[in-house]
């Protein structure tokens, strides 16, 4: 069996700003680009993992919140293999972040880090 | 809401040796590549989708059977960040089965199809 910690906040956006200002990146994660206002949103594909790296990833259905959103460096979604239906989202939210944390790993690997 | 057809066979080997017949590529997924014998095995990263491909995913915990593997032309697995436990598998295959069609299909893209 495999143990690891599990830490908690009540105050996220703190917390990520803390973060953010010591060093961190924080990036956000988003099912449909146009909900995120004021960050850039780019493909999960075309993330660089270039320094320590907190991925933010919200609840099925609501997703981050724009306050959340705001404390965050860049956004990152899975781009759809086709053109979808207005509000179908196919992927729920454990699925969708294997799908992130394998392509973030997966450009590292490819620098050979 | 979007909708799709499903299909099912009594015959999952015979189906794969006649889909194989017909210019299909036959690829298995595998979460430990020390259990599969005489199927050459890639990370799913480095899977070429240049023709139709029909990607077979076992049941959780028992994977493809050796009858099955015996029907792909190459055995796909994903690569773990680090070394794992003897014995420990950590996504479900819900999970996996998203990480390897996001990885195939993005290999499709970087191509420009």
């Amino acid at each position: 069996m495999e143990v690891f910690d599990v830490y908690s906040t009540d105050d996220l956006q703190g917390f990520l700003k803390a973060k953010s200002a010591e060093g961190w990146e924080v990036v956000g994660t988003v099912s449909r680009p146009e909900d995120v206002e004021d960050v850039p949103v780019i493909s999960c594909s075309e993330f660089q993992w270039d320094k320590p790296v907190i991925v933010v990833i919200g609840s099925e259905g609501e997703g981050l919140s724009l306050e959340t959103q705001q404390q965050c460096q860049q956004m990152l979604t899975i781009p759809p293999g086709r053109v979808l239906h207005p509000g179908l989202d196919s992927l729920n939210v454990s699925v969708a972040a294997g799908i992130l944390l394998h392509s973030i790993c997966s450009q590292k690997r490819r620098k050979g880090d």
